[in-house]
Parts: structure tokens; sequence; C-alpha cells
């Protein structure tokens, strides 16, 4: 009995379906999406390339991406009712529930009427979430009501043009096309698990992606990024960071950013993240929140052997570019929105309803007292 | 590698964890809530008791009944903005896609801050859903903006007092009282699995509930007394009925109401509902609605070995009722709430974030060929 606990607690090791999309720490390479390692895709790729790879299977030609590019360009702007709804949420609301409301709204307004239309739902998502995220952001925070349009070449570049009012630099823009291009996919991951628990009712695009976007939310999946970020802040120098952490250790704290449910012993996508913030910082002129971040790696490994996942020098990343922290979760989301489609389409082209057992251990069978006699 | 494929398609007959909630088709009881045979509580309690019982672990004494429902009573109206929302929903939208967005904004707008307000969270929506799903309705389809209050006793009361604007009779409150019985919890079907999941990152309650609301969506899984109600109606009699099914058998359509992924004789709650809908085929006058189901029910008997389940007679009982078919979805989801949210209380009170693994079956490990080679 103990052992069926173990077993079956979390679905731990145990295979829920099938998937040509992803492998995570298999031996030789750390992540791939379809065949690519990250860091292949990373260095010799654009975030399109890969969304466009993710809902096909291959890589664009130059054609091909042109095409893809010029069709979600058109499809970046979003309709007046879904701008009312998100004047309508509160500045101090959570900013993932924001994007949970928004995505389902918009498949309130524009709905997946059949399969037929699952590509063009996840391109419309894909090109519509950086101006769900800015329009409320910038609405709620500084009053503005924006113009959800723009002619960046990247989403990644239309991302910060909302978010900055400005065409932003071309380094940002690329950092924040590799970003988008490390979180796009991973596997039978808690939300990704949603969104394909949601398909196998043969329910819409709208909502499995809702589904997957507050499953994301909760602190043990998405968010540890925002929570290193508030960590590093706190941390005064490289040398106060690690009396601190040793303090949170003590303590038995959290320390979120480091370790992972499936990397045994690093996280492919750090060294990718940790290198653009090392020349940001440089960049910048103020090298201390590198400085931090690197002390804080450092001591993990010292003291726990546990190894920076992709959020932690994301957090400095994403600082140094002027990004608020708690856009950092929805950012997320626009990346990740890929692998969760094409979950959803690879799960409707082979179903069956996910529907698992229980073990019970509740009362045993009784019968109902009047409410009289209770 | 077959057997494989076979056993960890959706998970079916697989343990992913433990509840004491629930047990569907257990020798000796069909379906039991927390050790009650769902025909006792069917026959011998309310509503109310039930949600109380899959909150608390047992059914309350008149006491805490009366405490509870004068709790739930002043939960039910809900605020200007999110009627603003509901009124931005348009008339042709699937109301299930209404539920899943109202349940998200009522979470932007009343958040669980933390797990200390699970229950509030919870008793929120049950009681508001109702005002949800009418609110919008009325407003679409009537251009009315309903008052959502009311003083009527049970839920059940209050939901037919939105949806026609006038008290109902004791006998169709007590019917909707039953039907929520048999629908509020059913253990770890794709929807409470759903809220399971979210559950397990730590994510708040109605991240949880909308992802379930978007999962029951499917024509899979909720759903299917529309689907019931779509085709009765096209039966001109019971002969008619039988030809007609013989056709849509022979043509290899999905005939829906019939059968279950668990049960393999009879749905338990198939008998309750179906003397309800004799009942009131019988003082409505026209019983041809009756009639014909029953017909279908011999047929698929006979022709398929397959039974009703408690979809099939819910469709005639709805429509005699006086509720439009379009709302049968959405009272399942005022319903099933109970179970879901007892889920999610039961999922965070020993949790382990729930990650299977996948089967890969996709492309080797290959280079990224630069784009202006391909």
């Amino acid at each position: 009995m103990t052992e069926k606990k173990i077993n079956s607690a979390g679905l731990r090791g145990q295979s829920a379906g099938e998937t040509a999309l992803c492998t995570v720490g298999q031996s030789g390479s750390g992540l791939t999406y379809c065949g690519y390692d990250v860091s292949d895709l990373a260095d010799n790729a654009t975030f399109e390339e890969v969304a466009y790879l993710l809902f096909n299977g291959e890589l664009p030609t130059t054609a091909e991406l042109t095409q893809y590019k010029a069709e979600l360009l058109g499809l970046r702007d979003i309709g007046q009712s879904l701008k009312d709804v998100l004047k309508l949420i509160p500045k101090d609301t959570h900013p993932m529930d924001v994007m949970r409301t928004g995505c389902s709204f918009l498949g309130n307004v524009e709905p997946e009427a059949d399969f037929s239309q699952q590509r063009q739902a996840a391109n419309r998502l894909l090109a519509a979430f950086p101006a769900i995220m800015c329009y409320w952001y910038r609405y709620s925070h500084e009053g503005l009501e924006i113009d959800c349009s723009s002619d960046e070449a990247s989403l990644g570049g239309h991302f910060l043009r909302l978010l900055n009012g400005k065409t932003p630099s071309a380094q940002h823009e690329r950092v924040m096309d590799v970003s988008l291009i490390l979180y796009a996919e991973h596997e039978f991951n808690a939300s990704t698990f949603t969104a394909r628990v949601c398909a196998s009712t043969l329910s819409d695009m709208y909502s499995c992606i809702t589904g997957a976007i507050g499953t994301l939310r909760g602190p043990l999946h998405g968010g540890a990024n925002e929570a290193a970020m508030d960590m590093i802040q706190k941390f005064k120098s490289p040398s106060d960071a690690k009396v601190q952490m040793a303090a949170m250790l003590e303590r038995k704290e959290k320390i979120m950013g480091f370790g992972h449910a499936i990397y045994r012993t690093s996280d492919p996508r750090n060294v990718i993240i940790k290198a653009w913030s090392e020349k940001l910082a440089k960049q910048n002129g103020d090298t201390s929140l590198y400085d931090i971040s690197v002390a804080c790696e450092e001591f993990m490994w010292d003291s726990k052997k546990l190894f920076c996942n992709a959020d932690f020098f994301h957090a400095s990343t994403y600082n140094y570019m002027g990004i608020p922290t708690k856009l950092f979760t929805p950012i997320f989301v626009c990346s990740r929105l890929t692998g969760w489609a094409a979950h959803v389409m690879e799960q409707r082209s082979n179903n069956r309803i996910i529907r698992p057992s229980a073990d019970y251990v509740g009362a045993d069978p009784r019968k109902v007292i009047p409410i009289a006699q209770r």
C-alpha cells in the first residue's frame, strides 16, 4: 500500500501518453523540440520559427516564415470588447489572472467553431497575448489606452514596443526572442498536461489554454523567475547574498529558481540565459544584479548541490531590460502557448479521454441519518 | 511497446492519487459520496447538505445547515463589473464559455488571497453561478438586466427564480435539488482531474474551477444531456424513435446519453431522474417526450446492450421544467462545482505536483539548418 501511494502520487515517472514534440533530460541532450536541441534553436533560429516548428513538425523555409510572420502581424490587435473587459480588471489583480480571463473572453468573441480552425486559434492567441498583457498593464498602472498594433518584425519586439511605447533595441529584441524560445515547450509539465486533459474531452482551444494558464499560475510551476527576482533584490552584495541565503536555508525557507523535477545536474537553458544576463549587465555598467545572481548560484551549488534552472537568470535578464517583475510569468504564457497549443493538436490527432482512477481512502458505506436525528 | 501504448492511453485504470470523496462503480453501490449512496442522498438530503458533506466530510446538523444556507444566501448576488463583462458576451456564445469567463473574472475581482479562504471561494462560486448563468442568458436573449438576489430557500429554487422571474413550484424546486445532488461528484473524471492537476501547482481556486469548466465543456464529457435533448426532439413518436435510431446506428453516428466509461451495466443515477421525468410527464399531460425517451432506452438496450446514463432522462426532465436546452451543461457546472472544489481542497491537503512522463515518438536528434539553406 505504501509502495502504491508513492508510485501514484503526482503520476511521477508514469507515462500519460505519447508525444513527438519534446524530450526532457534524455541522455546526450537536455531538451529537444521536435528533435532539435534547444541550444541549437536559441543560436540559429527565431521564436517564430520555433512556433512554426511546434505547430508543423518542421522548421519553415524563408518563404514559409515570411508568410507566417505576416499572418501573425495581422492578428496582433485586439477588439474593443476585450479591451473593455481588461479595463474592468483592477490594478492589483494577479497578472496571470488577467491572462486567464483575457484568453477566456477572446474565446467568447472569437470562438474556435471546429477543429479545422485550431491553427488559426493558436496563432490568434500567440499574436494577441502581448496586447492582452500590455493593454491591461498600461491602462491599470498608467491610465493609458495604448494602440495594440505594431509593425515590429518579431513578437518579442512587438511585446517590448507595447510595454515601453517605443521600438526596442535590436539587442533587447533578440534577448526577448531567445527567452521566448527557451520557455516554448517542456513535455508533460503540469500546465501542458492540463491542456491535454482538457483537449481529451474534445473541448475547444481557448478552454485548453485558459486551463493551462491557471495551472502555470501556481507557485510550484510558473512564477519562479518572479520569486527569484524578489529574493535577489533584497541582497545588497554577493557576500550579503551568501549570508542571507544561508539564513534562509537555516529557517528552511524555499529558495526559488534552483533544481528541477526532471533535470538532475543542470538545466540546459540556464547557460544560455545566464550569458545574456552577463552581457546586459556589462552594457548596463552596474553589474551588481548579475554578480549577486552568480553568488547565489555558487552558494546553492556549494551548499546543496542545486543548480540554477531556466528561471533564475531570467530574473536579472528581464530586470536589465526594464521589464516589471509582475509581468515575468505572463511572458512565460506568451511563449509556452506554442507548446500548449501543439500538445492540444497532438492530443486531438490520436485522442482517448484522460480519465484516471483513484485509490479510495474514505468512509465505509453508511446510511443517511435524517437531519432531525443528527 | 503496444502493451505500453494501450496501458498509458487516457491513464485508464491507472491510479492518479487518493480520494476520500467518492467511489464509482464499486461492488454493492454504484456511486457514493463520502460513504453515502447517491440514491440515499437523493431521497433523504438536499443539495446544500451534499455540498456541506463534500466540503466537510460529514452531513450537517440542523443548526449547521441553517447557518450554511444563510451564508450561501448572502453570496448569491454578483457585482456590477462582472455584470458588465457578462453583457459584453454575445448571445450566440457557447454558454459554457460564459461560465468559464464568469468564473475567471470573479477570480479577478474577488481573488482567493491564500488557502485559508478556500472554503469562502468555493461557497462564493456555488452561490454565484446561477446568477452568472441567468444574468448573461436573460440579458443576451431577452434584453433584461435581472436582479440576481433572491430569498428562495434553496439554490435550485434560486436558479429557477432567476431563470423565470418567479418563484418555482415546490415540486420543480425539489426536482432541481435532486438533479444537483446527482451531478455533484464523480471521482477522477476529466474535469475533476483537471482541477486537481491545476491545484497541484498550488494555484488558486478560481483557476482550478475555470479549468474544470473548460474541460467539462468538451462533448465527450459534459453536454451529453443537451445532445440527447436535440436528438429526442427530432423523433415524432416512440416507433419513429426506434426507426431513426436504427438508421443512426447504421450510419455509425454517435448516440449521446448511453453507456459510461466506468459503469458496466447501469448508471445508478438513471433510475432516480427517470422517475422524475415520468412524474413530470404525467402532470404535464403530454407524455410524448417521456414515452419517446423510454423507447430510446429500450432500443439501445435491445440492440447494443447500452444503458441510459445520468444524462439521458435529464433531458426530458429539464425540458418538462421549461429549462432552455443550452443551459443544461451550465447547470451541471452549478452542481459539479461542489465536487471540483472538494477535490481541490483534498489535493492541497496532501499535495505533490502532478507531472507525468510521456513516451517520445518524434524525430531523432537533428541539427538546425540555417534558414537560408532550408
